[in-house]
C-alpha cells in the first residue's frame, strides 16, 4: 500500500511544471502563489528561483514555515510537502538552476543580486485522492532518493 | 488601469473551476488543498464545502486566517484573496451549495454532519501578471459585486 503512495507522490512531483508554494506573511496569514518547477531530483529538497527583492522572500526570511502542494485537478489527486525554506544567495547555489532563460530576468547573470534560490526542506508529506489522506513523514518516502 | 486589473481578477474568478484554499495548522505551518469552485457570485465572499470532519474544518475553526488563489497558469496570472473563513453547518447556508452530486458525497442530505460550507470572507487581493503585483482592498475592487 505505502509502496502505491510513494510512487503516486513521486509521480505528482516529477510530472508538474507547476508547483504552489505557500508561507506566512507578518499578520499570520497563509499566501500562496504559482511557482515553476525547475527540477525535479529530489522530494526532500525542492528548488525555486525568484526574486529577491519579492515580497515573498522577505516573509520567509522572516518565518521560514512554507508547504509546497502539486496537484492533478482532472484525476483529483494532491501532495502537500510542508517543512522549511532557505533563501539562498551563494553562487553555487545560485548556479544550480540557472539556464539561458535566466538571462531575460537577470541580466546581471547568475551573481544578479536580485536573483535568489530557495531550498525547501520537506518534513512531512500529505497524499490526498479519492477523498482519503495519507500523512507520512518524508523519510519514509525517500528511500530511492 | 484599475479598471483592467479589477476586471482581469473578476475574469479569474469567475472562469476558473478550481482554487487553492490556504490555511495555518496549529505548528503555524502554511497548508493548502485544490477545492472545486462551487459558485462564482461574488468577490468578497466566496463560498466552498468540505466534510465537516476534515483536518481543514479543525484548523479553521481554531484559526480562521486563510487564502484563495485563482491561477491561469499559461498566461501566467495569478489573483491572491487574504481574508478570513468562517464554517457554517446552518441549514440555510449550506442549502446554497447544496445540488443533485451532493448525495453521493452526503447521503443523509442537507442537513448531514459531515457536510458543512465555508465562507470565505475577502479583505485585501493581489493581482499577479507580467512580473507585476498590485494590492488592492477588497472593497476597491467590489462596485459591481
Amino acid at each position: 500500500m505505502n509502496d502505491n503512495i510513494k510512487s503516486e507522490i513521486r509521480a505528482l512531483r516529477e510530472n508538474s511544471a507547476i508547483a504552489y508554494l505557500a508561507s506566512v506573511n507578518e499578520e499570520g496569514y497563509p499566501q500562496m502563489k504559482a511557482m515553476l518547477v525547475p527540477e525535479h531530483a529530489s522530494m526532500k529538497e525542492q528548488y525555486f528561483s525568484t526574486n529577491t527583492s519579492s515580497k515573498r522572500v522577505d516573509q520567509f526570511l522572516k518565518n521560514p514555515k512554507a508547504s509546497v502542494y502539486y496537484s492533478d485537478n482532472e484525476l483529483g489527486k494532491g501532495v502537500l510537502f510542508t517543512g522549511t525554506i532557505e533563501v539562498c544567495i551563494d553562487h553555487d547555489t545560485k548556479a544550480l538552476l540557472w539556464d539561458d532563460n535566466s538571462w531575460q530576468y537577470y541580466p546581471k547573470g547568475i551573481d544578479d543580486e536580485d536573483y535568489c534560490v530557495l531550498r525547501f526542506t520537506a518534513e512531512t508529506v500529505n497524499y490526498y485522492h479519492d477523498l482519503k489522506n495519507t500523512t507520512l513523514k518524508i523519510n519514509e518516502v525517500i528511500d530511492n532518493d
